[in-house]
């Protein structure tokens, strides 16, 4: 129970995007191995939800590879919101690394 | 409830390995920002656990960047049990990253 409550207080890792070469081929290779399921495709990007968390394919050329963490993104900058209802600000890590400070939609 | 049955059949991803410059560095900038927990951590790599997944921090000459999967490694070639009692295998998806089938340690 304090093990519980102690994760609970953990912030969540909305998504990872990793950089592919096809997006169509990472996501055959993928759903085809692993019990995944396929949220959004089309030729420069899609991203497949796993039991735990979402895994994003990007063509860096077109979108940047990046970690999403759920948070409060105003406290980062200036929040763009998208056409889902999210909104987000992407900082980035001492690598030069995007990351995404992520709000869902409000339901 | 359908949404909960259908999300529990989807396979969990363990952790997710990035290719950091300085090890110490990037761990001291995701905790200072992000409540997440230090696992594991030296020169060559960290382990930091997330509310539902966990961010290793690599030093990619030291130890591969990779997407972990937990499933049955065997299925993938001949299984390598580490020191904490995990076995896996190491596969390399379409664009040559290395995806590593984890069984956790038996209880």
């Amino acid at each position: 129970m304090s093990e519980l409550r102690s994760r609970a207080v953990l912030d969540t890792l909305d998504h990872v995007a990793v950089s592919v070469r096809d997006v169509a081929e990472s996501v055959k290779w993928y759903t085809s191995r692993f019990k995944c399921r396929v949220i959004y495709q089309d030729a420069t990007w899609a991203l497949l939800e796993f039991g735990n968390v979402r895994l994003a394919f990007v063509i860096p050329e077109q979108h940047p590879p990046h970690i999403a963490i759920l948070g409060d993104p105003a406290a980062y900058g200036e929040p763009q919101t998208h056409r889902d209802g999210t909104s987000s600000v992407y900082i980035k890590d001492p690598d030069g690394t995007d990351v995404e400070i992520l709000a869902l939609a409000k339901k």
